[in-house]
């Protein structure tokens, strides 16, 4: 830290992303990546042609694209926000929408940034346990006038609330914005899309960096209410107008051209997911019902610091939290069949060291 | 806006870019963009073999890229931060060192954001109006006690400081943080990182965007003592820690590779400057004598707006700005000999129209 930096930020925390090792060859189960590399369309649309124009700007006004996720998500353009990455999105949401009036609410345990965005802006917030079983408790998200942050399905428990059940929350907290982040929402939950049409209040957020094989590119975007979506757009051209570069936007186009390839993708992860919880139930673990491409598991053999630590020696990286409720968990992202095949494999090994 | 937004925005006036437009083409000589594409080694490490890789994410941190920059400017890694854009530091850097107590400084006419950031953050700031001749009084800086600002050279006007004026900001505000901007220093003006190894309140920022002939990749970097680097570090880790894409991380190393591509660019780009001043001249242009790729050019014959709209209706952008002490100039980028004689050649025309 150096001597200029402005006080309110020497006590923060920031986020500490998942291992991205740069060198060796791990199986790589620790950040949600899809296992399947982009469509034919996106390989195709970012060819050497469109490198070679890259000494000219972006479109900061992203149209092309925004129309495309329009027609997809069967709303207007004006209702539509694009952003580089959907934590810019999640950012952008706690600067604009909370403050000395409006304070914040989010689950305890769920996607760790939400915490350091209010810490970063200096909001207030309340961290709603969720029950013993881990879910979240809708009522201690009713009526609440606060801004309401909730990642369905959650992170990291897989586990995901139901469209009733959002629209509950949204509709009882209208003087405030509630955030749905719906990072996960292609691998078995029912995105809240349609309801922004009715509450003005909604912001969906999703990304192209799971479902849509391109956490790469860095893509993430919002729907919601015109109003909502201008007041992103204030934030952005007020700090990084081209935020997304000429690649990203052709490769963004060129996905939505090849949904069918992606929502087959989908299918096989969530049969993976089947698969890998079977396999793992049958060892002594308990697991979390995931709707997510990860699902959250504790061993009853071994801790899950020690498990972490034996997979990652082993050529696995599976993501582990250090936080006391949650620490005898691994958060385990499911990739190919045979990827978790080869994990199968490996913990049956570590539980045979173990005894 | 919504009715969710934040007060403290709601007069927030945000940036306006220059325009981008999708559909028609045009000879862009309105953002400074370089009119050469980026070099083969970029063409050839962006292959389909690395798009294939895009459902895996970015190195958070920059290690390769930092790496190889710290080389290229003879610093260590430490000393170097890497962005999506260099707008992306300025943000930063408005919101990690301003504040309460510090004030921010920074020329009257120059890169209109610098406002845009003081304000949305609410930074309280002085702007200090240029000499008659738009150059910058470097007493105006000297023993400010406040964040200093300074784009050298400065836009719109393209005039350039020495490097000992530099070094006299830097020394005389010890306790502040002076950020040098050098988007535009490569093309006849002094750099001055290597003061950043005698000065730990210096912090250089450059991009990847103009004489690098990326700025659709979106690639910006800082140079300055490691502390100041930790600050930026920590608001980034703190807001979008995968900020930069995969292909853009790839074109950035391979963009080095190229050096002398990108310096006989520049020294063509100076060349045609140097033309086109000569040219305009004789047409009855004041020119202010500029060190970037750009010239800040004002007609005899017709008002900036004008020229501007006849311009644009004739097939070429420049950039006008509406600001009472500027509004009788055009900024205009300069592209290849080609472009630049279409540009006389049109103006020509024009002046013969007015007559």
């Amino acid at each position: 830290m150096s001597r200029f930096l402005n006080k309110k930020y020497w006590s923060l925390k920031e986020y500490t992303p998942g291992e991205q090792p740069q060198d060796q060859q791990y199986i790589k189960l620790n950040t949600n990546e899809s296992p399947y590399p982009p469509s034919k369309s996106v390989l195709d649309a970012v060819n050497s042609e469109e490198v070679s124009r890259l000494n000219l700007y972006s479109d900061p006004e992203c149209k092309l694209l925004k129309n495309k996720l329009a027609q997809i998500y069967d709303v207007e353009s004006k209702n539509i926000y694009v952003s580089n990455g959907s934590d810019d999105i999640l950012n952008f949401s706690f600067m604009a929408f909370c403050g000395d009036e409006v304070e914040a609410l989010f689950p305890e345990i769920s996607y760790g940034f939400y915490k350091v965005y209010a810490d970063l802006y200096g909001v207030k917030y309340k961290r709603v346990p969720l029950k013993d079983d881990f879910t979240i408790d809708i009522d201690d998200y009713c009526n609440q006038n606060k801004f309401i942050v909730i990642a369905n399905p959650n992170a990291p428990t897989g586990i995901a609330l139901t469209l009733e059940e959002i629209e509950k929350i949204v509709k009882t907290n209208p003087d405030n914005i509630v955030l749905i982040d719906e990072a996960y929402v292609d691998f078995g939950a029912d995105s809240a899309y349609n309801l922004t049409k009715k509450y003005d209040n909604l912001l969906v957020v999703m990304t192209y960096s799971k479902s849509r094989s391109l956490a790469g590119a860095r893509l993430g975007f919002a729907i919601g209410n015109e109003e909502i979506i201008k007041d992103l757009e204030k934030i952005k051209f007020s700090t990084n107008p081209y935020s997304i570069n000429r690649l990203t936007l052709l490769a963004g186009v060129a996905a939505l051209e090849s949904d069918n390839y992606y929502k087959d993708n989908a299918k096989k992860i969530i049969e993976a997911r089947a698969y890998t919880v079977s396999e793992l139930e049958k060892l002594g673990f308990s697991i979390l019902p995931s709707k997510a491409n990860f699902v959250f598991a504790k061993a009853d053999f071994i801790s899950g610091e020690d498990l972490y630590k034996e997979l990652k020696t082993k050529g696995i990286l599976v993501r582990h939290f250090t936080d006391e409720k949650i620490k005898d968990f691994n958060r385990i992202t499911i990739g190919t069949k045979e990827q978790m095949q080869k994990l199968i494999e490996t913990i049956t090994l570590i539980k045979g060291e173990v005894k």
